[in-house]
């Protein structure tokens, strides 16, 4: 076990911590008085430590529901948490978002503790505090700020993942090497494919906690993301969460979807002026280079610019766009419709 | 419109203002940028301006549950809310808490502004930043802290409101005379019940914001009740709660039960030699000089003692009651089952 670092967000610390089993997290929670209750999913139910309090739910983004919510409320409630009670998240996006919410309105807030076991999960939805999920088919339309009180980086757990959901997690990752204030983390990609592809242990801890330390730079500055600071992790992200539209929330994974993006917003930040052609070269090269398809075409114009019209970022009922000025520096921009059909590759003409 | 006064809930600042009319709202609600929605229920659907975006709940108790926050989120979406717009709840306690939860959720937190129109949610549930909802028959099982922007107080609506909702109110106005840090509140219920229960609205607006600066003392000292100053507002209401539920939430009203729970607390607080008889005495006649029934045997004592096991404030698995040293002055402190049957008037045999 190692303390590696903590985040602090709004008045709550957030302890992150490498893990090289199960156990070591038993041991660490020993100390805690209240009720412990465990949540996981089919697939992660085997690093649920038996004779515990547990609760099971399917796996898969289809999960993400107020019915997930209420089954994880009814087993606090008959497992006799009280407000000082824990919930242990142990899975990958979806049971994290799920247990950390659940935690948040569960008499009205009790702790959480998160294992994240995907790559994804890992480096962006385990640190930050944010909680949520689906609802009318619109992407954590429902959602908490809720921070864990300790993140567990079990990194053993990513040597199992198939690729797709590893691949996943990269696209965060190569998100991360451009909003980093230096672009050690870039080189690091750059430089580290090799390895990090073929899921070398000690080269993957260091993504991790590279990727990790970019995110919380910008975590702790703007907790609940209210200063346009945060905002900037969202690169990528309004025309990702559109596409995932599209494609019904399950035709394209998270990071598939966020890696186009990130591409589509360079493209859109170099269009206007504001990203140079090199910074948007290298970082699309990098992307690449990792094996995601940013060439995808968008299927369905009509319903990817409803979604963008419902994107939970707006402000003052306008889409705002993060475009990058370079290394670590973004800027909030709202993007005409020909402006965006233009980066899609369209013609003007719908 | 008048400034009564603002209350700080952690960076929430909550204004709380004097309305004559929905106008006056309206009015004040002129430079708000995002979008707003309202909710009401059948009863106070007639408060709410002709032409804006709103949502009708049903009305009562049996309305605090997810259907209902799942329907206001589904208008505040179609309504194209952003995380800037704001949800403007009009009616009772159920109401404000639905209004106030669904704004903590959507998009990870909304605005909110509540305009009670009962006495019970004027100088209860409308400060101190408390939602939730009722699962599992369990009272506020789900909720968070999500303080408003601005609490209206539009005591007008206080004159229509039937009697047996207006002692409702008067429950809790009762337990915030204990709890003040002087007798004035007191002494005011003492020498004003005839105007006070004729509704005189100069008197009843003076009963308001006396009693919400009372509250005000306690929950900002600790907004999110984890420094056990907040639990004093508690006094009573673990009994109550255990009432209500015996009485299947609907039997008795919040106030009745909260009043009864206070008269249960002065006893315990008299027998365990930690509240002086003269207090207990004073503020018991008090009570049952606004008619309170403070009688009320409890008819399943299983179901009694199963609620009490659950009570949300629970800590390290034991019940702790509020109990009263003196005017303003709490402790809290677990009772033995014998106390409790002592209390309810049982003989030691089950």
């Amino acid at each position: 076990m190692k303390h590696l670092f903590s985040c602090a967000l709004g008045s709550r610390l957030s302890r992150v911590i490498s893990v090289a089993s199960v156990n070591e997290i038993l041991e660490d929670q020993g100390s805690w008085m209240g009720k412990i209750l465990w949540v996981c999913d089919e697939h992660t139910r085997m690093y649920v430590p038996e004779g515990t309090d547990c609760v099971v739910l399917p796996s898969g983004e289809g999960a993400k529901r107020w019915d997930s919510i209420e089954t994880i409320l009814g087993k606090a409630a008959a497992s006799g948490l009280g407000r000082d009670g824990k919930i242990i998240a142990v899975g990958g996006g979806v049971v994290c978002d799920l247990g950390a919410f659940a935690a948040s309105i569960f008499m009205r807030g009790c702790a959480v503790s998160l294992v994240p076991t995907t790559l994804l999960a890992m480096v962006d939805a385990s640190l930050g505090g944010k909680t949520g999920f689906d609802l009318f088919g619109m992407k954590n339309l429902v959602g908490t700020f809720h921070p864990a009180h300790e993140v567990y980086i079990l990194a053993q757990s990513l040597r199992t993942l198939d690729d797709a959901e590893y691949r996943n997690g990269l696209g965060e990752v190569l998100k991360h090497a451009i909003l980093s204030e230096d672009d050690r983390l870039a080189t690091y990609l750059e430089e580290n494919r090799g390895k990090l592809l073929s899921r070398d242990i000690v080269s993957m801890e260091r993504m991790i906690v590279d990727s990790l330390k970019v995110k919380q730079s910008y975590v702790e500055s703007d907790p609940t993301e209210t200063k346009g600071i945060r905002d900037a992790l969202n690169l990528g992200h309004t025309f990702a969460h559109a596409l995932e539209s599209v494609g019904n929330l399950t035709r394209f994974s998270h990071g598939e979807a966020v890696a186009w993006g990130v591409v589509k917003a360079l493209h859109a930040g170099v269009s206007s002026h504001v990203t140079p052609v090199p910074f948007a070269t290298r970082h699309e090269e990098l992307i690449r280079s990792y094996g995601f398809d940013v060439d995808v075409t968008v299927s369905d114009r009509g319903r990817f610019f409803e979604a963008l019209r419902h994107d939970k970022k707006k402000r003052a009922s306008q889409v705002r766009f993060v475009l990058m000025e370079g290394q670590g520096r973004h800027l909030l921009q709202p993007l005409t419709q020909q402006q965006v059909m233009a980066v899609l590759g369209f013609s003007g003409v719908e």
